[in-house]
C-alpha cells in the first residue's frame, strides 16, 4: 500500500462562494489529517461547475497523494464530484447493490419517500472502497488512480455527515496508509495572559521541537496545544506527557485548570461532582450566561441548583435580599453588591458555592468612577467569601464582557471548590 | 477604471491549514462580494509557503479580475504577501512614510512598543492603494496591473481588523469599480418547518428570478433571503420590497417576526420597547439561556428585569412558589408546572410578562410518558395565560433541544406582546 503523505482538501458547493456557510469541514479535515501525520498542502472551494471542479480537482491531484473532497454528492443533476473524479480516473459508475440497500434503509427509517434520482447516489466506480453513511443518503467513497500513488476520498458536505463518517470510517482507513501519528493534548490556562504565558516558558517553547507547544487563545483564556509525532499513539502521547509535566512545574502552573477539560465549565461540574458540592449563580451583567454554561454540561443537575437573574436594584432586593441602603450607597456595580447577591443567593437556594456577577457591559451606562467594563465577581461558600474586580476596556464588545465576565465567575467558583476541599 | 466582475479569494496561513482556526474570512468577503454584483470563483488557503504562495496567486490571477488575500502582512520574516505580490506584479517595495506614521501612532496608542520589524508592515509599491487600518499594525492596500486588467488586494488575517477595514475602506473603492449593486433583504419566520414555507409559496420562489428568493433554516428558524440586482441601491431595494409584500400576503405571512430583524430576542426587546411592557423568566431545561438571549440585547434593561434558573423541585417551589402538590401529581415536566413557573415569575418580579421552560434536554432523563425532548414552553401575562409543547426528538443534542427550546419560549413572549397590544 503506498504511503500518504500530502493531502489537499476541495470543497465543491456554491453556498461556500456566496458566503451562505463558512466552511467548517476544511477545518476539521485538517485538524484531522494533521493527527493522522499527514500535511495539508492547500484548500479549494469551487462552486457547483463542472468545469472549475475538474479543473481544481486535476490541479489539487497534481500537488498532493491525498485529495479529500466535500460536497457536490447529492441526488441532483449539479452534484457532480462522484462523476468528476471517476471521469479523471478513466473509471465507470456501476450500480452499487450495498449502497442502494443502505440508502433504500434510510429512506425506511427515516419515514420519508425515496425519489428515483436517489438512486443516482448508489452509482459506484466498481474499485471503489465504499465508506458507510448512517446519517444521510449520500454514500462516501475512496477511489485510487491504477498506480495507487493517488487517492481521492469523496464525503458528503453536511457537516454531520462529514465529521461523523471521518471519524467512524475514513480515519481508520487513512491510518493504515500514513507512517506516523500525531497527538495533541491541551493545556486549559485561564487568569494569565497569552504573552505572560508566552514569557513565562519561552524556554520550553522554543527548545522543544517534538512536541511542539503552540499557544492559543481566546476570549481571556489560554490553551497550550502541546503535539508530538511518533510511530504510534501510545509513544506520542508519552511524549506529550513529558512537556505537559514541564509546564505544570512551571510559573505557568497554577493557573492551569485542566489537560483536555474542554471547558472551563466543564472543569468546573467534573470537580463540583467528585466532592459532592453544590452551587448556585446570582447574575447581573451576565443575564443568566454563568447558569446556561453550567447547565450546557449534561449531568448538572445532581450539582447545579439553579439561580437568579437580577436586571433591577427592586429584584436584587426581592430575590436575593441585597439591602437597599448597600444599593443606594455602594450601586448596583460594586464589590458590596456582588457579595450580598452572592450570600443572598446561596442562603437561599441552600448550596455550598454561590458565585454572581455585577457590572456594566455597556455599550452605555458606567459612570467616571465606575466606567463600562467594570465588573464584580463574589464568591460565598460556608467557610468564606471572595470577590475579585475586573477593569476591562470600555471599547470591547458587550459580548465580550459578558463572555469574560463568565469565564471569571466560573474560574473564581472552581477555586472556591479547590480551597473548601483543602480545608 | 476597469470594471471588476469576478473575483478569487486567497487566504494565506498556516494555522488555516493545520485546522487551527476556521476560516471565516473566506465566507466574510464572499458576502460582501456578492452584495457588490462580484462573483467569486473560488477560495483558496496556502500556508506561509513562498512557492506555493505565489503559484496560488498566478494561477488566482489568471482566473479572476479581482484577487483578495487574507493574512500575511504582519512583521515578521515569514509574512510574504505584499514581497509576493509585488513581484508577480514587477514592483518595488518603498517606505510610505504615512503609513510608518500611522503605525506609529498605534502602538503610541495601544501604549506598546514599536519593535525595528514592524516598519517592514509600511514598506508600500508606490502605486498602491493604500487603506487606512485602525485597528491593528498591518495596513491593508490595493495594487493593480499596469494595463488595469487586474487587481489584488491585501488584507490582514485577524477577523476583527478585516471586517471593518472591508466596510470601511474596501468596500467604497470596489463599489466604483462594479457596474451593478446587489441588495438582500431577510424575512424571519418561526414556528413552521422550511419545506412547508418551500410549499406554500413555491410560485414566487420559482418564477422570481430578480429578485431571487432562497431559504435557509437554523435551529427550528427559517429565514428567506431576497437579493435584488439593479445599477443603484434604490432600484434593488425597491424590487426586495415587491416581492417580500406578496411572501406577508400569502399564507405564510402569520409567522413572519421581522424583517431584517436580526434575531428572536432582538425582535422581542424592540417590541416590548415599543409598547413600554416589560418581562421576566422563568427556566429549567434552558438554565438561563432565554435571559441570556435577551439580555445579549444591549438596551434590553428597560424591559427586561430579570429572572430565575429553578434546576430542582425545592428551588421551583421556593423560588417561583410552584405548588409541591403540582410538582409531586404532574411532575416537574408538565404543563401544570410551567404555567405555575410563568405566574409565579410574574407576581413575584411584578413584569407584564413572564415565560417559563421545562422540559428534559437529555442526554439521559425523561420517562416512558415524557421522553427526552419534551418541553412545556408557559406564558403569563395580566390579561391570560397560554402554553405549548413540543416533542422534539431524543436523538438530537442537549444543545439542539435547549436552543429551540429557547426560541420557542422568545417567540410565545412575542405572540403575548402582539395579544396584549391588541386587546
Amino acid at each position: 500500500m503506498t504511503t500518504i503523505k500530502t493531502a489537499h482538501i476541495l470543497c465543491v458547493g456554491t453556498e461556500l462562494l456566496l458566503g451562505d456557510i463558512v466552511n467548517t469541514n476544511a477545518a476539521f479535515l485538517s485538524q484531522r489529517l494533521a493527527q493522522l501525520g499527514i500535511c495539508v498542502y492547500k484548500h479549494t472551494s469551487v462552486g457547483d461547475n463542472p468545469e472549475r471542479l475538474k479543473a481544481a480537482l486535476s490541479e489539487a491531484l497534481s500537488d498532493a497523494d491525498l485529495v479529500i473532497t466535500s460536497g457536490g454528492l447529492g441526488p441532483t443533476y449539479d452534484d457532480l464530484t462522484k462523476e468528476t473524479v471517476a471521469e479523471a480516473f478513466g473509471l465507470e459508475l456501476e450500480l452499487d447493490e450495498r449502497s442502494l440497500g443502505i440508502i433504500r434503509s434510510y429512506f425506511e427509517r427515516t419515514g420519508r419517500v425515496m425519489t428515483k434520482n436517489n438512486e443516482k447516489q448508489a452509482m459506484m466506480p466498481r474499485t471503489a472502497h465504499v465508506f458507510d453513511n448512517h446519517y444521510g443518503t449520500a454514500p462516501a467513497l475512496a477511489v485510487s488512480s491504477s498506480d495507487g500513488q493517488k487517492t481521492v476520498i469523496m464525503l458528503p458536505g453536511p457537516p454531520g455527515e462529514l465529521t461523523r463518517i471521518f471519524d467512524e470510517e475514513v480515519a481508520p482507513f487513512l491510518r493504515e496508509r500514513s507512517d506516523s501519528v500525531l497527538v495533541s493534548k491541551n493545556i486549559h490556562i485561564f487568569g494569565i495572559g497569552e504573552s505572560a504565558v508566552e514569557e513565562k516558558i519561552k524556554t520550553i517553547m522554543t527548545t522543544s521541537e517534538n512536541p511542539t507547544v503552540a499557544p492559543y487563545c481566546k476570549e481571556g483564556e489560554v490553551r497550550l496545544r502541546v503535539t508530538a509525532k511518533a510511530h504510534s499513539e501510545d509513544a506520542a502521547a508519552r511524549m506529550c506527557d513529558g512537556v505537559i509535566e514541564q509546564i505544570l512545574g512551571s510559573e505557568v502552573g497554577r493557573f492551569v485548570y485542566g489537560i483536555d477539560c474542554d471547558t472551563l465549565e466543564r472543569a468546573l461540574v467534573d470537580k463540583l461532582h467528585e466532592h459532592a458540592l453544590t452551587l448556585c449563580t446570582a447574575e447581573s451583567l451576565t443575564g443568566g450566561l454563568i447558569a446556561e454554561r453550567v447547565t450546557s454540561v449534561a449531568g448538572c443537575s445532581d450539582v447545579f441548583f439553579g439561580g437568579c437573574v437580577t436586571y433591577t436594584n427592586e429584584i436584587k432586593h426581592a430575590l436575593l435580599g441585597v439591602s437597599e441602603d448597600t444599593l443606594a450607597r455602594c450601586g448596583a456595580v460594586s464589590c458590596e453588591t456582588a457579595m450580598e447577591m452572592a450570600r443572598g443567593a446561596r442562603e437561599r437556594l441552600g448550596t455550598d458555592i454561590a458565585v454572581s456577577a455585577t457590572g456594566f457591559a455597556g455599550p452605555t451606562g458606567g459612570t467616571d468612577q465606575t466606567p463600562v467594563g467594570t465588573v464584580f465577581i463574589g464568591v460565598s461558600t460556608k467557610y468564606g467569601e471572595d470577590f475579585c474586580k475586573l477593569t476591562l476596556s470600555h471599547m470591547r464588545s458587550r459580548e465580550y464582557i459578558r463572555t469574560v465576565s463568565a469565564s471569571n465567575a466560573l474560574n473564581m467558583a472552581l477555586l472556591a471548590v479547590k480551597k473548601l476541599t483543602k480545608s
